[in-house]
């Protein structure tokens, strides 16, 4: 499986994934899951995949094909797109197109491919914006009330992010509850694994402002989680019932 | 769905579940998805359910029926059974041949009669059990290396048992852990929902130690509640990266 969780604050869009890829228990493999399309200071977009990694990695090739092609214009390439809705459009039109065919391909198998995508980014002039696109094709917008999205193994890491994200919230404050919210699934999900890809668009500056791998033996997360397993146990002492 | 939990620990056994149930979401009702059957002294046996609610009724009333049977015997009646695992193995025949049956009359609709539950029981010179059933009829027990189970709504409350349960934790830790990964999934998921249903079956006691229903307005789970919640946002601000 997969975690990858999106924030969007007044601050910017904080964006993390993780990098585990398994056909069955045996076969697991690490993949990037983070993918950025950036003419800083023109637009930043970032796009995070959950699902069937022939589905997401054919979709990825033919958004880059799309964007490279010479007849490319703003109803096909994601680089020359007016807004981030069209953005959004031009993702789920591929993800749903790609979906359906490799889906006709393995209809003998019992097997699903399917896919899911969050897509966030700023176009100079627009909006932050950030999308959760279904296999479907069809999406669902980030708002003021639920500032965040997550896609793939989604429900462990889902009470921090309850209990401590508002749109107001901070961009490091931010940073600090995704890595919190993806520890929590690592501790509890072996399909969810390291390295982890984080980054940051900040407000109006329509570039990726943070980008950071965080590799299995990153001191400063390991301080950090170690930091919170200690508050977590020490919180639990410290209640009564 | 459901949120059962339940911990088998030096001390004891602690069962947790919610109640409750809902047929789409605009079919929501309140069910006791937890069971006791006792015989003071001599055993004390409590089940837990997950799934369609007529898989899991039909199933307790023909465990009920088997045990007030005159021709019951240990092989028919859970309150006759030698052991746990015998238990288990009636509990798992009964649900395994209702949730057939059920699903044989619901062919024709798309929608699954599936239930799981989790037996767990002390007979008076056997040891503490502890099952999870599943809806073909074999089961899993907990074991020192994992000394929880959970059916339902397993994913939000699991980070917290992973951090602070193991076979030493007292029954009073016990109690908090579960309350706490039961608020967790409260807090995320609507289909989980008050009343909760705690019971304690102490080691050795063959009888239900503990019982205790938690109202909506239960001012001691809303204080250890609104006391973990700020502990969380403290130690949240406090940790940096």
């Amino acid at each position: 499986m997969t975690y990858c969780v999106g924030l969007k604050l007044n601050a910017g869009l904080v964006l993390l994934s993780d990098t585990r890829t398994n056909a069955g228990l045996d076969n697991i493999a690490c993949y990037r899951k983070m993918f950025f399309f950036e003419e800083r200071g023109e637009r930043a977009i970032v796009v995070m995949t959950a699902g069937s990694l022939s589905v997401t990695q054919t979709t990825l090739a033919r958004l880059n094909e799309a964007i490279h092609d010479e007849m490319a214009d703003e109803t096909t390439s994601i680089m020359k797109a007016q807004t981030m809705l069209q953005v959004a459009t031009i993702i789920g039109d591929t993800l749903s197109r790609t979906r359906r065919e490799i889906a006709e391909q393995c209809r003998d198998l019992r097997q699903q491919a399917s896919a899911s995508m969050i897509v966030a980014g700023q176009r100079r002039g627009g909006d932050m914006r950030m999308y959760l696109i279904y296999p479907e094709g069809n999406f669902i917008e980030a708002t003021e009330d639920t500032p965040f999205l997550q896609i793939g193994e989604h429900k462990y890491g889902k009470p921090i992010l309850d209990r401590v994200v508002t749109p107001a919230t901070s961009l490091a404050d931010a940073q600090k509850a995704v890595l919190l919210s993806m520890d929590s699934t690592l501790r509890s999900n072996l399909s969810v694994g390291m390295p982890l890809d984080l980054a940051i668009i900040a407000r109006d500056a329509c570039a990726v402002t943070t980008r950071r791998r965080i590799g299995e033996g990153d001191a400063d997360f390991a301080r950090m989680s170690a930091a919170w397993s200690a508050a977590l146990r020490d919180s639990f002492v410290n209640i009564s019932i």
